[in-house]
């Protein structure tokens, strides 16, 4: 039981901070990040020796080499951080910016002013850089961090914790607006997730089994950072150079991403000319293809894609192929087995592109254009938590607007209601 | 098992619907809310006759006055109806607005478009009201609708919702778009949580044990209408006049709803000159008060106020009042026991609001006015389903706009990710 007051204190701690936290000037939020990017300078040695204990401890417990690449912190890597902490620092700040205003015929007088959410506890895989990234992106927008990261990277987080504390100290902020939960594995998951009354929201990334239990088990709001099935669908209509170089790029250009496409829609009018050729770019570029029956026919030699292939996200140099007969089955397919993430058509007729958008219900919608680019950055949204999948609130990139809320302000003279 | 299949199926082509739904013209929906207000007039005389055999039932079952008046439909309550749909059919489309817009350096234009939520599913207490307006508010914002009312209100909402059914099927809308959900109790509701796949908001109203259950059960995004134990704090700068008579409404003009006081606070400064008064008007309004020690030296007579008061909505006659020392001590009291509804502040002091503005974190905020008019028609919104008492996606009166969500629309010419 110990751990779980401790627990308990430790988020009570942060719900009170954010009353302070969120009536900050943007100033302050702005000297507190100026700080820690030098901070993370000045500790860059120290903060690499402590990553060096668990990249070390991760290897002997042969954890994968994709797995030890993400948990490994490097000078370059700090260095990247350091600029993560100068961009947001320029970012405007979304927090008391006045989104609506009406006067009543009472003479009521109401405003609509964004305001930070309040406590949102992030929990994420063992990657150290997001540890900096979510936690300025928060504060920035004047929420406090509750943070879960994987158990691996601990070392990694807490010196990383310890300097963004020290930082906030010192310019006079309650250290307590950001706490690292360092309690590992489900169980303090599980226990977070019931502790509502401090907590406003949560933002699951990473494993599919961890993000469908928080879903199921959680009390609090939660927004997902769900899997990235997207979709190129390559038209009769469309241009195949167009088609194949956007296709191309969308698969290969690095596919262990969530916008990554995982399945080519090619309608059957084009696929005889459309295919072969991209086929043999595939297999250059070493990806397995995996089609249908109509697309073996085309594309010889290679293996039948099953039931599952549609619903799968390989983050790998894999493609699933299908030949639809129209535009309307390709929509169906995207809404049937996408993940509601990003879709691309390749086409040159207009009608197709409007019925495309409006149709297929997914955050992102491209016309003859790579998905790869959802992506806050690529977006104009400076920087980004994580990429919602879920249909309120935010969809696609999340930015620190989106981790903004909004209030009502009401002035009145008097006014009683009749 | 069978009733979990005809339940599953029946949602299943609710979000089939939707696809169709999502994108009808403006023109198309309020065809349709023409011929649902002719046809609630139309059905007047049969829609009384079914609400009849509920309410009859209700009676026998020794349901409460209150209970059976929100359950009772008359002649006047059905015109009333009728001018709701009327009412929200001229009311602007959100669906389509574009709401940001920007044009990359690679070329790319990328819009932010708002488009509905998808199917949603209301769980509401036994009002037949709330049938028509829920199932109006959702498919005239683009989205369909799982209806799962009270069971004591059966018969009045199968006929409303045959009445709906019939009117979509005039237009050739699918008629799918609305669907009842007639298998009674919490068996259902447990059930409908689980279907994810089909399902993509829950909004639940009423008793607070059915809202918990359904924030800890749901796998899907829940939008909360919760209580409100909404505060009125009387500052030592206050208007003496003004104080007394927009306190006075807060709590007995309708004493019954979310946004009705439940809690006076008094700035110990001016409490011997304020409270007085105000127990006399409570007094001869029949309001029971409730207080702190302090308060009990000024109001004679009056039961203490417990822990449990400060955090009970009362809906009802009764309200609990505390001295405060300051300023802080009031937002801290608010922060601590509100449920984040409504709060107000009488004062002159501009320091005073700006500060109470800022800290308290609650979905409106008042000066010299009454918490009352926390509502989407008070507020210029037009129609509202309900009050999110939330921190994401939408807070405090949910109209139209707040039933939708947005999406990207990228138009490229061949961009790929470098």
């Amino acid at each position: 039981m110990e751990w779980k007051n401790r627990l308990e204190e430790m988020v009570k701690k942060t719900k009170q901070a954010f009353y302070k936290i969120s009536s900050l000037p943007t100033d302050k939020k702005n000297e507190f990040l100026q700080i820690l990017a030098d901070k993370l300078i000045l500790y860059k040695d120290e903060i690499i020796k402590n990553n060096r204990i668990d990249v070390e401890k991760a290897k002997k417990q042969e954890y994968s080499k994709a797995f030890i690449d993400r948990l490994l912190l490097t000078p370059e890597r700090v260095e990247k951080m350091v600029n993560s902490v100068k961009n947001v620092k320029d970012l405007p700040d979304p927090v008391g910016k006045k989104i609506w205003e009406t006067v009543r015929p009472n003479g009521l007088k109401i405003e609509r002013i964004r305001v930070p959410i309040g406590v949102i506890c992030i929990i994420y895989e063992s990657r150290p850089d997001v540890t900096i990234e979510t936690s300025i992106l928060c504060l920035k927008s004047g929420n406090c961090v509750i943070l879960k990261g994987g158990k691996e990277a601990i070392n990694s987080n807490k010196i990383l914790v310890s300097i963004i504390k020290e930082s906030l100290e010192e310019c006079g902020i309650p250290s307590e607006a950001v706490n690292l939960v360092d309690i590992g594995g489900r169980r303090a998951v599980r226990y977070l997730l019931k502790l509502d009354n401090y907590i406003d929201l949560i933002i699951p990334r990473g494993g599919e089994s961890l993000i469908r239990e928080v879903t199921e088990k959680s009390r609090i709001p939660v927004i997902k950072h769900y899997k990235g099935i997207c979709h190129t669908y390559v038209d009769k209509d469309a241009d195949l150079e167009k088609a194949w170089k956007v296709t191309f790029n969308a698969k290969v250009q690095r596919p262990g991403t969530c916008n990554a496409t995982e399945t080519l829609l090619v309608h059957k009018d084009i696929a005889k000319k459309f295919l072969p050729e991209m086929a043999e770019m595939f297999k250059k570029a070493g990806v397995e293809m995996r089609g249908c029956d109509e697309t073996r026919k085309i594309i010889k030699g290679i293996k039948k894609a099953t039931e599952s292939d549609w619903k799968t996200e390989y983050l790998d140099m894999i493609i699933s192929i299908k030949i639809v007969n129209s535009l309307e089955e390709a929509i169906s397919h995207i809404n049937k087995y996408g993940s509601g993430h990003s879709d691309a058509i390749i086409t040159e007729n207009k009608d197709a592109v409007k019925k495309f958008f409006q149709e297929v219900d997914s955050a992102a919608l491209y016309h003859n254009a790579s998905t790869r680019f959802t992506d806050g950055g690529e977006f104009g949204l400076g920087a980004e938590i994580g990429i919602s999948t879920d249909k309120i609130h935010a969809r696609g990139p999340m930015g620190l607007e989106e981790l903004t809320i909004y209030k009502y302000l009401v002035y009145g003279n008097g006014q009683t209601r009749k």
